[in-house]
């Protein structure tokens, strides 16, 4: 059987970590890239990666994604550029026409019903058409705030409420992130951010909050988040970032999800830089009432970067292998680290 | 839609647990128990559970099988009866050939390719020519020590060791697992019934071990499990098992799975009546090194009767939805609990 042959679309520091993966990984190669960075397009992967390249073929970074996906050149094209699946969309519908299966980070993707069940329509019907799979994931949304709380509630008879809740650092992150989270920002500034819908802060709450009641057979009749500064009262320092005392640190999102008139699903999420500073230890909980009680901790919080890359990279054998159409992480089976041969992961 | 219709084959704790639970949810039916205990034969199960039947049709408990099992008589047959696929196989065949998809609660069954690849390979077949699937399940094996730890393994680049431990109270059981387990016994028995075979101790690390190894694409080249008594220094006494301090108050199981010559799935897992006499606290323990590590902890311990009976139920959409053939919990889509219409859940 041939090697699985991959295509990235996006070589910043999620496509290039993939890479990076795909490369120690059997039965796996990578066949095209595309990024439109300047200071990438023509360059060699390995180059970028600074990886030896050994026995493999070159592979150049295209800007133009015509030159990287003809029809069928691949098994599935990862595609690391966006958050917000309407502007995904023209992408991942160029490579679903390309018929090739498809992988998106974009966080909204990861349950594109939520925000967008028209653009999700849409998807499935191009999958359908075209004899493929696409699917969007990443280690949150796509894990741990929801598909492990899906998963353990798969142990219960009942379930009350439920809330989930990842403490984490941003400390790894570039500058991208802490503008994105109003790191280092003074109190007002952020939130003038939030009033004008400037600050992103985490997206994802709506899918997962969504994926979880579908799961279950709840119907959300409500969804609110808030988005609140985290001040800190020392300064902090992390490489890219910088919080003086008095000045944001961080965000501290939260959100609710309405079944039955209630909150049933309670979503708790603070990001900052050197959360240790002022005593915050970072971790993903899981709280679930019901019948029996579940109360899981994971310490410290699962790398949020590598957690991602990892995630949808493990996911390609499922995509592959699923029937045509878009898909979610409750419709796939359990994700899984690739140890072995790729092709030993597709079916026939 | 119809109801989902559902028979139950053994109607002790498992099986009268999971009847319960079915009354409790939406869109579906029992319609037929089988099981033989004296007592139970001819009775109504409303009468045996204790619930008010209400407008439900009666369902009479019988001790014949062909009396509830006719062809394509319900969606699935919940088989409680059996902890070993050897003793199992008769039943699940008969089931299967009713062309009734079938869950059990054999603990072998949750991976029977491990200790019987023979019968894994027969049910498969069997299973394919009629158009039925057939799965095991339960908490653990099912989820707990396996199923839990693939997913868990899912956000990780690389995997070098996995520790799963499950550290249970055996209080809350009755007679028959007391004496399963040798609570009570002296040391010098307990060895004797170790050496002889005769003390069962924890059914599933070899099932365990190989649906993680599997999962990952790792080859098992050895697997080796220990029993050790606990020995209790004080009296402990439960609802039905007590061990007087110098005895056996419950047994510590550990196994191994050996990949590329040396030990990379370890599991631990002590039971034993009232362990917080001795300062022992319940839990589940996932610890993965590797790339990020991942370390989880669920305290107390999800309880072991109410999780395997909500695992069995909330597969059974699964199950209905899955291609014929012998499936596994790494082959389908995550458990999750059902809180809503169990017919909104079944593909058309």
């Amino acid at each position: 059987m041939e090697n699985v042959k991959v295509a990235i679309w996006g070589f910043g520091a999620m496509g290039s970590g993939m890479a990076r993966m795909l490369l120690h990984k059997k039965g796996v190669d990578i066949v095209g890239v595309c990024d439109m960075h300047p200071e990438r397009v023509g360059k060699s992967i390995f180059e970028v990666l600074g990886v030896a390249r050994g026995a493999r073929k070159d592979v150049l970074i295209k800007a133009d994604i015509d030159e990287v996906l003809t029809d069928k050149c691949c098994d599935v094209c990862l595609c690391a550029t966006d958050s917000f699946t309407k502007n995904a969309f023209p992408r991942l519908k160029l490579a679903l026409e390309k018929k090739v299966n498809v992988i998106s980070t974009a966080e909204e993707m990861s349950y594109p019903q939520a925000q967008n069940p028209d653009l999700a329509e849409e998807l499935n019907k191009i999958a359908k058409e075209n004899g493929v799979t696409i699917l969007g994931t990443g280690i949150n949304p796509g894990l741990i705030m929801d598909l492990l709380v899906v998963c353990l509630t798969g142990c219960m008879t009942d379930v009350k409420h439920i809330e989930a809740k990842r403490v984490n650092s941003l400390s790894p992150f570039g500058p991208a992130v802490m503008e994105e989270q109003g790191v280092g920002m003074k109190v007002d500034d952020f939130m003038a951010g939030v009033e004008s819908g400037h600050l992103a802060g985490h997206v994802g709450f709506s899918e997962s909050v969504n994926m979880i009641a579908d799961a279950l057979g709840w119907k959300v009749e409500k969804f609110e988040q808030q988005m609140a500064p985290i001040v800190t009262t020392v300064d902090r320092k992390s490489p890219y970032g910088f919080a003086a005392a008095g000045d944001v640190a961080g965000v501290n999102m939260t959100g609710q999800g309405y079944v039955d008139g209630e909150v049933k699903i309670d979503m708790i999420h603070p990001q900052q830089i050197e959360p240790e500073m002022e005593g915050t230890h970072t971790g993903d909980y899981i709280t679930i009432k019901g019948t029996p009680e579940v109360n899981m901790a994971i310490k410290p919080e699962v790398d949020g970067g590598l957690g991602t890359i990892a995630m949808v990279v493990n996911m390609i054998p499922h995509v592959i292998n699923a029937r045509p159409g878009l898909k979610t992480m409750i419709d796939l089976p359990v994700p899984r680290a690739i140890m072995g041969d790729f092709r030993d992961m597709i079916e026939r």
